[in-house]
């Protein structure tokens, strides 16, 4: 793929301090990078979007909003966006929660969830901040998102306008959905493709299956296939690599994301 | 629920030797049994009919018939009916196979198993022997089953006669799929519900996520609403309990069947 296009997701190499991962970036020629908020905050806020402007790279997401069903308070959701805002990106990724005592049956989540999205939308619409609703796999349905497919996914962003609320497309969640194609299309026919992410699936998973997201090429994901499709709907944006992996993240950095670039090029 | 329909799959107390199984079973009033093709081949085939035969059990399932990617060989799937029709059952459960050298992306392994299942239906059906298409979790779409869907194991069993192909129901493959009370209406109006399997979902899932499926009411999943689903269509037939779980393995059986039995009937 066209090295223009490549963002690394900070999570992927979060063994790197931000401002090592901002500088392999720029030794690199990467231009665009996917932040988290924990890491952000730590570095302090403004600090981090100094860093990343004065480096010349673009902010391609920020990592995440959500969780609606454990947090009720409005006032944390908008934090979230005031913190998109300040880094200068255009896209908060949403992970929206999944079963809990307050919505214990997936019906409940989801009605809960898109009522959350509602309230936050035109806030974030006003400061240029587009919600990212992304389906997870939906082996974490119960317990990270109740939003397991890209057609629920759109299902929810469809009730507000496209400059308000979209979808992630990340291949590690929808891969095997044969309605997946579908439902890319659907989704960039309204302009609502506001976030395209790579990573590969490997197994045997590791338990709790949250950090066994596959370096490119060393899973079973027809990738090419994937960047075909979206290319074809006419997405031409930044495509994120985000990988959550013991192995990758027990490695030096800098030659994780070197690797992670390889990759890329190679897809 | 109604004990008369309950049926324990050997699976869920796979430490009983099958004749203890058979003789708890009786005890406790347990009707039907799902078997597996290991150990009843090691306690012998013929010998394992007799048990069951002899005790008035109902053998609801034979698991498992599959793996199409991995094994071309229609005689060894033929073995499979043939020993589902000696123990007197009239369902060989399908678990399809997931992605191998020689069918390493998603169409192409759903095609292989496609085209399989049609090699071995009439077979089956000669024989009073039901293949039932189980739709695993997406989970396993790399490893163990490309078909992840009810609506994708209806596509290829409708290809068929109702009495050669159907699909099983379980709710631990199925219970995030908001399609899948759609897609069970349309099993049950062709015919093809043949059957029907409960499990918990419970988190952290274990590595390799086969051997963490929870026992009934220790999880998430809403099961009360999926048998009155199932009744609402007019399934009637047995309701088999299948658990894979290490923590319920490493305690007695007896135990085990007669908590399984409680926790049925509570539902």
């Amino acid at each position: 793929m066209n090295p223009e296009r490549f963002s690394i997701n900070q999570m992927t190499v979060r063994q790197l301090s931000l401002p090592d991962l901002v500088s392999h970036c720029v030794r690199l020629g990467i231009r665009g990078v996917g932040l988290w908020r924990e890491p952000v905050r730590e570095y302090g806020l403004e600090a981090a979007a100094r860093l990343v402007r004065e480096a010349g790279l673009e902010v391609t997401s920020l990592c995440r909003g959500g969780f609606f069903t454990s947090d009720d308070r409005l006032a944390s959701h908008r934090a979230a966006v005031d913190e998109a805002a300040a880094l200068g990106t255009d896209t908060l990724v949403l992970v929206s929660g999944g079963l809990t005592p307050a919505y214990p049956d997936l019906p409940a989540a989801r009605a809960r969830i898109a009522e959350a999205i509602g309230e936050l939308a035109p806030y974030a619409g006003e400061r240029g901040v587009r919600l990212a609703v992304e389906p997870l796999h939906p082996m974490y349905a119960a317990d990270r998102c109740a939003v397991s497919t890209l057609d629920q996914a759109l299902d929810i962003a469809e009730r507000f306008p496209a400059e308000q609320v979209g979808v992630v497309v990340d291949t590690y969640h929808l891969w095997w959905d044969d309605r997946a194609p579908a439902a890319v299309e659907r989704a960039a026919a309204s302009g609502r493709v506001h976030s395209f992410q790579l990573a590969d699936w490997t197994t045997p998973l590791p338990a709790g299956v949250l950090n066994g997201r596959g370096q490119l090429g060393d899973g079973v994901i027809d990738l090419r296939a994937w960047a075909d499709l979206l290319e074809r709907v006419g997405h031409t944006g930044p495509v994120e690599v985000e990988l959550f992996n013991d192995g990758l993240w027990a490695r030096d950095g800098a030659e994780v994301l070197e690797e992670t670039l390889e990759r890329f090029l190679a897809v």
